[in-house]
């Protein structure tokens, strides 16, 4: 028989994963949706090298949540649907994999599915493209092989059949035999992988997946207060297995532990702590860098101006609105951060972040009294005593008070330089993204949630063309102060991926087109993803053929819109410019796997 | 409230542990067994050390498998018992920790168990210990704090109480409010730990956890079976959600991708592949090195002659009794193995093996049907004509056919040394431990058994002092061929741990007095234990003295008896030196995690 692969199953971009796929002697390939958005390669020419490379498209997947949906939300659907087919017309693909709907606006009625799903195969028919319904083992009324084939059996359609997944069927522990009960010819397509079992007991979560107090899913506050209720006096003692901690540092981890059991005992209402001083805003990000040439050239195009220096070293402020950057060419201040292997890391990187704080004293006190290392002033005695503190990453954290009097100004530590005025235009840093290194991502998570009282969002994976990522962001309630915290699947990973500074703007098409026109470059988005936009969006006329010129990315939720863009990467650091609409709460992680697949792309 | 932590929580020495633990200011610890028994330091040592951190030892961890059993097994378990008792008072631990049987033998009769704890707490008692009674989450019968807690009221002893342990409690589901009715006087302790919730949903699994076919344990050949016998088609496609295949190289996935169709397509009977030919033991390990001196000495003092040299190329043959070792010093020969951080890695390595074939020709036809690459000769003209390929973390495996008549002959390449005899001493290649590269551990596996017909055993996970590893054994039914496959938690430990060669020999304790009076060194193996072994085994007048002099390991299966011991390392090699008795079948993982401390001891 025949043997096909999905893009999925293999690492890198579309172009290598093809080339692999060729190369192992497979006689054709499933196209998974995101390899193609985020491939520079149009449709056309995706065809072309397959045909090259002598492999057949066998399958382009998935299409989501078609079925059993309301008529306004099943038309949009087909308009969808209508774009993708259009799309395999041109990527010579004649099956496209339809998984059963995991959307809350889907019914749970069998004739309503049969219906829509037998047009879905009218308007497919049109294009010559059969359509394979599958049951995700997870679906939200259809999760088994044989309810989803009593599906396509009544609507009847000679485009519609059913694709048999291995993994849905036997991960279900469904029996396997009612398949011969399917006429052949209705089987479109046989998806197969296998997996551990069991993939999960109780036994295998305790011995390798325990996490200290506060970094995983359980009310342990809840539960000690109800041993200390029973008059237990004891000791408080952590018993942690834990794969990842068994390879760490122990000295970090040490740490980590008991800071912890402070965040647990503060809780239950054991021991005082200095209460958390929440920080109002960002107050400066600052980049170390051994050559500040390329950077500020970066920060020129994006508008920043060069508006003072510090009196004693080799540091200058860079201003623009409400966002400052300051660019350290001091050796002493370059930190050399360890990839996995062991391979020293240079080049110009996010190394500290100011924060605007309340009380500034007060957030050090407890960022201490929370085991964070105070970090030495090393300052000159006319020097403002900022105070400031190391996170888990060795990220140097300074509790600034700038501009208010009373307390001592960092500001006043700069001289101005004349003649210069920063361009007034409300923008600001919406947010910092900081990569993590790998054995401490939920320890960074704990530590910015205790010592600086900002809040954790949920835990995201972001595809990577080389492996998944792992994000996580914490802000404070009026997202003054946005921090997503990035880790790599693997050690040695903790390096692979730069940091960078996002600048809120208004208007981020007009803030593109000034930063091109300064001679900045803009990270370039392949056209696939404008098509997929378009299939899933409506758009003003010309707005789509603007962000598609630019490479200006979009998102929606519930609240409202997201536009970004990006900048080429200077060392270890790039800038995103965002235009956050309506309320709209996220950090656009949906476009991630394109930006990153961007990132990677040959220049 | 006082603050300690668990060893097991930690990375690395029962030294590092505690020093770390301190630093970050707990209180005390629990002391995991296996970290003492692993440690150098006598238990008064320990106990001096830890006074002199500042750290009280709050618990002893775990005892097993002790209640509700028939009598004379109980009478054995206090027997154990009172050895830790005494090794309790050396240490100055006065609470020791007992997790609810899981043993088959345990009945299912809370007054048994009540009986026989409180016989134990009666023995504790005069030792000055407590007992605290802890219901693990999968129990065999006890499995509830709060059915943990009844057993300890009816036993009534003062020295038994209950140990709370946040994991257990909450992983099930248990409502922790009934933790109040105990008197917090009986409970002698309580450990915190947190986890992800939910542990592994199916989304989960399915996302990040999928395998090919045959690399995990779904039965996906039936289930093709039925897909046939329904008439399907088509083709077959892998769709693999992966998070190590997201990383690993896309070039060698796709071919192990496309292995393990061609394995299932003849498990269903579809195409024919070159009938499997099973290796009937190993001709020859290869050494390749860029110093012969340090190996050969090494295989001297082992009883080894140099027998003789090949007739065109730097390579020497070293025998004793069936056991053949090639030390290779050809330069082209030397691997230049990559660690995760992409550091070459140099020194002796084995490098390839020989596997006696009673059809060489056969087994590699199979094997480059199955996609292993055949490897180029590189003979002279005159060089018998040596079938190898490779496996897929690039060790050549020769296929031999050594003093057969009418095969090639590898032997005959090499040229005898005069008035040299190798010791016929029954001394073979028991098995040769290979460390595998992190990403293709399961392809591994698949390979071994796919391509040279061999069984694959259980997985088993194996703890070194700086990560958890997991070890997978491949073997021939008779145990001719034994081959267990390690790697490690995390890229980059690819290389941190060197391969073995293990001699079996008919007495172990001869063998390794030989080895020492040649000026050889064998591993030192801790006191701690051999005064384990003393509590849970008995032995004859003076043999765990023999042991202990030596540094021999013990072990025991329901079939028989293991004894081995190990040489130091060279390059990223050694041997071990091992004695199977009655049948034991497997490799003394018991006993690894305190080799791998041992290995990682400074000397």
């Amino acid at each position: 028989m025949r043997t096909s692969i999905a893009t999925v199953s293999l690492s890198g971009s579309l172009t290598e994963k093809l080339t692999a796929a060729a190369r192992a002697g497979f006689d054709g390939v499933e196209i998974f949706e995101n390899d193609l958005l985020a491939s520079p390669l149009a449709p056309e020419e995706v065809r072309a090298r397959c045909a090259d490379l002598g492999l057949t498209i066998d399958l382009y997947q998935p299409m989501r949540d078609i079925e059993a949906v309301p008529a306004d939300e099943f038309a949009r659907n087909l308009r969808r649907a209508r774009a993708k087919f259009t799309l395999m017309n041109r990527l010579g693909a004649d099956t496209v994999l339809v998984c059963s709907s995991v959307s809350p606006l889907a019914a749970d009625d069998d004739a309503l599915a049969a219906e829509q799903l037998a047009r879905l195969a009218d308007l497919a028919q049109d294009f010559g493209v059969r359509v394979a319904y599958e049951a995700l083992a997870w679906g939200r009324h259809v999760s088994t092989y044989d309810h989803a084939w009593r599906i396509v059996e009544a609507a009847g359609h000679p485009a519609l059949g059913t694709c048999l997944d291995s993994f849905h069927i036997l991960s279900r522990g469904s029996d396997p035999k009612s398949i011969e009960d399917i006429p052949g010819e209705k089987i479109f397509f046989l998806q197969l992988a296998d997996a551990p079992l069991p993939a999960m007991d109780v036994l295998q979560w305790s011995r390798h997946h325990r996490r200290f107090p506060g970094q995983g899913g359980f009310d342990v506050a809840g539960l000690l207060r109800h041993v200390l209720r029973a008059g237990y006096d004891g000791p408080l003692s952590l018993e942690v297995f834990n794969d990842v901690f068994r390879q760490a540092e122990a000295g970090p981890t040490a740490v980590d532990a008991r800071r912890s059991l402070l965040v647990l005992q503060e809780e239950v209402g054991l021991g005082a702590l200095p209460a958390p001083v929440v920080p109002t805003g960002v107050a400066f990000a600052e980049l170390v860098t051994p050559d500040a040439e390329p950077v500020t050239s970066l920060l020129g195009a994006l508008g920043f101006a060069r508006t003072a220096r510090h009196r004693g070293k080799p540091v200058e402020l860079w201003e623009r609105g409400e966002a400052r950057v300051l660019v350290n060419t001091g050796s002493a201040a370059l930190p050399r951060r360890r990839s996995g292997g062991g391979t020293p890391v240079d080049g110009t990187c996010l190394a500290a972040v100011g924060l605007e704080s309340p009380d500034p004293v007060g957030a050090a006190r407890r960022a201490e009294a929370l085991l964070a290392p105070v970090l030495p002033r090393r300052r000159a005695a006319e020097d403002a005593p900022l105070d400031a503190v190391a996170a888990p990453d060795g990220t140097a954290l300074f509790l600034c008070a700038t501009n208010r009097p009373r307390l001592p100004d960092w500001r006043g530590d700069f001289v101005d330089l004349p003649g210069v005025t920063a361009p007034r235009d409300g923008v600001r840093i919406d947010h910092l993204s900081l990569t993590q290194p790998w054995h401490h991502f939920d320890e960074a998570v704990l530590f910015h949630r205790a010592v600086l009282g900002l809040d954790a969002q949920e835990s995201v994976d972001v595809a990577d063309p080389y492996g998944l990522l792992r994000s996580r962001a914490v802000s404070t309630a009026d997202g003054a102060v946005r921090i997503p915290l990035t880790v790599g699947a693997a050690p040695g990973d903790d390096t692979a991926h730069a940091r960078h500074i996002a600048l809120a703007t208004p208007d981020v098409v007009a803030a593109a087109r000034r930063f091109t026109e300064a001679g900045g470059h803009l990270l370039p988005i392949p056209a696939n993803y404008y098509d997929d936009l378009a299939a899933r969006h409506e758009f003003a006329d010309g707005e789509l053929a603007t962000y598609r010129e630019l490479g200006i990315l979009y998102d929606r939720d519930a609240h409202g819109v997201f536009r970004h863009c990006y900048t080429r990467t200077v060392g270890r650091v790039f800038f995103e410019l965002v235009q956050r609409d309506g309320g709209y709460q996220g950090y656009g992680a949906v476009n991630a796997p394109v930006r990153l697949a961007a990132q990677h792309a040959p220049r």
